[in-house]
């Protein structure tokens, strides 16, 4: 745990709006923190749509197993996350606990195992002993609350080397009804695209689809939480989760009709929005980079090459020291794997033509406005690679000492 | 610059042997640096056979491109090497510098223009002037030495962020002759797969066809310098070449007969001890890592999870930190992207098992033995992923407030 907040972290959490049907709770097991709360609990109003997006690494979590088989009902009454322990790379134990975990909350709601989703973060490798967690349910569902200002003890519950707790809003009025989205996440190393430690949660009380929820949620993630680094490390146990109550009442989204697209974009402003947050809370950032890749073969591919270029530790370690260092993105532009075209290369830095076809441009002066720009705190990167029409935005933070500091010695 | 040598240097520079055919002198250009030698200079016999493997980048630079087209006529009589400036994405001005180079070396030695080899290796991105080059060719030629103590000058001009120059050599006979390979080499940071910001040369007295040469030297390139990583950056301007005078007078060897093999085992034995060099010199690197992985669907497999393991920044700064964290080496295992069967994973750090069959081991007492050996500066990881017979072996160095240093501030 860093004492210190990012210095690129928001004023302050936001003033998010209540959720019908979403209440909240948390607690403190004690099983690796002292002194706060590492347990949260969230139970929804019967029918909820559940929709979920997870890592796709060979060595995932427990939990995240579990739920990748709940998913399949489409419905949740409960969610619950613990931080300070993976509960990765822990065999049968690990299932055992993540068992415990749906037997309690279905025993206290009185609800289908199929319903109770459940979500770690934390060290890989420690068994997780479900007991305190377990014991602490009852009392957890007794004192969960609605109230707008349930969602920062939650957001923090569930921090780990994160600095600031991560929250967004959006509303829409879907079938003249208001609907609210609201989420939240953690993270801040092992972020990279196919999502990294990050857990990620979004509530709603849209009426929705099964079917719209997943396909919705899944392309938000994409532009989102898969458009982000910090260290190009995936996770073990990230997921984003959408809990969609239906308690707008609004006639029930089933396509990407206008209000579907309505809806859409609010979910996916929601979801960008905790992406970058994320960043802003990279290990040890202390500069937000926004890179803007165009003419590549096709969009993916522009995503490719622009992760190409934020994991590059010569990029980030160059910008870590204001260093307006456009050969290294050359450099990384050129070992991306996608078609780029040399002597057609246009890089922007901070809005300024650095290069183009080939070369430095002739008028480019460091000193005059570059120099200075990098000393800032958000860094703008612009880069056309020359072949095509596609387009990706991704973000990125610096790589400094304070990275080691944190990863030198987080477990111990 | 580092001023500091890396704590995993070797002692001194090793004794290297005479090549017969190879004269070598170096010069000081001072395009960038001062008061030091920054241009090698290398001539070779008559009928002297080259071969080569060079950067993979999309954006790699003129000399690349250069040496790519005139490896074609498999003969070389000189290789000039700058160091300071990469002449990369240096447009049609970085061609004609190289044009001038190959020019001035083809007149001062009177050979084809095909028989010049260029490298380079520096900055990015500013035009290279070849003129203070070109101008020091004739007196470079005039006292260019084939002893013995010019191997250590040689490898030491090529240095830019290296802290120690790096030799090798091995001497194995050849139908009854006794033939030398000696090798330097240059590179501490954009070390990666696909032969990052290095630059490795081989001088053999062998005489050897060359499309036996050509197939040697890549396969020998695939087993060492493609399987280092220090950053996981790859760059512009990497490239290994061989250069066989024939001088020894053996039966020129054309295939992979036991004269062949052994001519290989020595080539591969030198870039192995080349490759590994650069990883004690990773920029700001305090462990020497060799990461051993079996089990993996096929040797290319086992490279690539290899390699993902060596390139994630959570193990290597878990490794600067000395703490065993293997939990971080599972996950990178998990996002590979190879098969890995998570439930037959086993892991041995410095000989100790420390997990398998997907869990700690119940015998793992981490304070025994392994925290200690983790103080150490020689780690020796080894993963069996569980899926099949395939092997291969990966070097790396841990991440420290040593490389941030080294590279948040490089070009400046």
């Amino acid at each position: 745990m860093s004492a210190k907040t990012s210095p690129l972290a928001p004023a302050a959490f936001p003033d998010l709006p209540q959720v019908a049907g979403v209440r909240l709770a948390t607690g403190m097991t004690g099983l690796r923190y002292k002194g706060r709360d590492d347990l949260l609990w969230a139970e929804f109003a019967p029918g909820t749509v559940v929709a979920g997006c997870f890592t796709t690494s060979a060595t995932r979590a427990a939990p995240v197993r579990w739920c990748e088989t709940a998913l399949a009902g489409g419905r949740a009454r409960a969610l619950v996350v613990n931080a300070g322990n993976a509960n990765a790379f822990t065999g049968p134990t690990g299932a055992r606990a993540v068992a415990a975990e749906v037997d309690g909350a279905a025993a206290v709601l009185g609800c289908a195992r199929e319903e109770v989703f459940v979500a770690s973060t934390g060290v890989i490798g420690v068994p997780l002993d479900p007991k305190p967690i377990v014991d602490m349910m009852a009392d957890l569902s007794g004192r969960a609350s609605d109230a707008a200002d349930a969602w920062a003890p939650a957001a923090k519950s569930i921090m780990t080397t994160d600095t600031f707790p991560k929250g967004a809003s959006a509303t829409v009025t879907i079938g003249g009804r208001s609907v609210s989205v609201v989420g939240f996440a953690k993270g801040s190393g092992m972020i990279a695209p196919n999502m990294a430690t990050m857990l990620g949660f979004v509530f709603t009380d849209a009426a929705i689809g099964a079917t719209l929820a997943q396909r919705l949620l899944a392309r938000g993630v994409d532009r989102s939480f898969n458009a982000i680094t910090v260290d190009g490390d995936t996770s073990t146990n990230d997921c984003v989760m959408l809990f969609a109550t239906g308690a707008a009442g609004n006639p029930a989204l089933a396509e990407e009709d206008a209000d579907g697209a309505a809806f859409a974009e609010a979910l996916e402003a929601v979801l960008s929005d905790l992406a970058r947050q994320v960043v802003r809370d990279g290990e040890g950032a202390t500069k937000f980079v926004t890179l803007r890749i165009t003419g590549a073969e096709d969009d993916g591919a522009a995503r490719r090459i622009g992760l190409t270029v934020a994991n590059s530790p010569l990029v980030k370690t160059a910008i870590a020291g204001s260093d307006a260092n456009w050969g290294r993105i050359v450099a990384a532009l050129g070992r991306s794997g996608e078609r780029v075209a040399e002597d057609r290369l246009r890089i922007h830095i901070g809005g300024v033509l650095v290069a183009e076809n080939g070369a430095v441009h002739p008028d480019y002066d460091e000193k005059a406005y570059v120099a200075g720009y990098m000393k800032g705190q958000e860094i703008d990167i612009a880069v056309d690679v020359g072949v095509g029409e596609g387009v990706a935005t991704v973000w990125t933070c610096d790589l400094t000492h304070g990275y080691i500091d944190i990863n030198a010695d987080y477990r111990s």
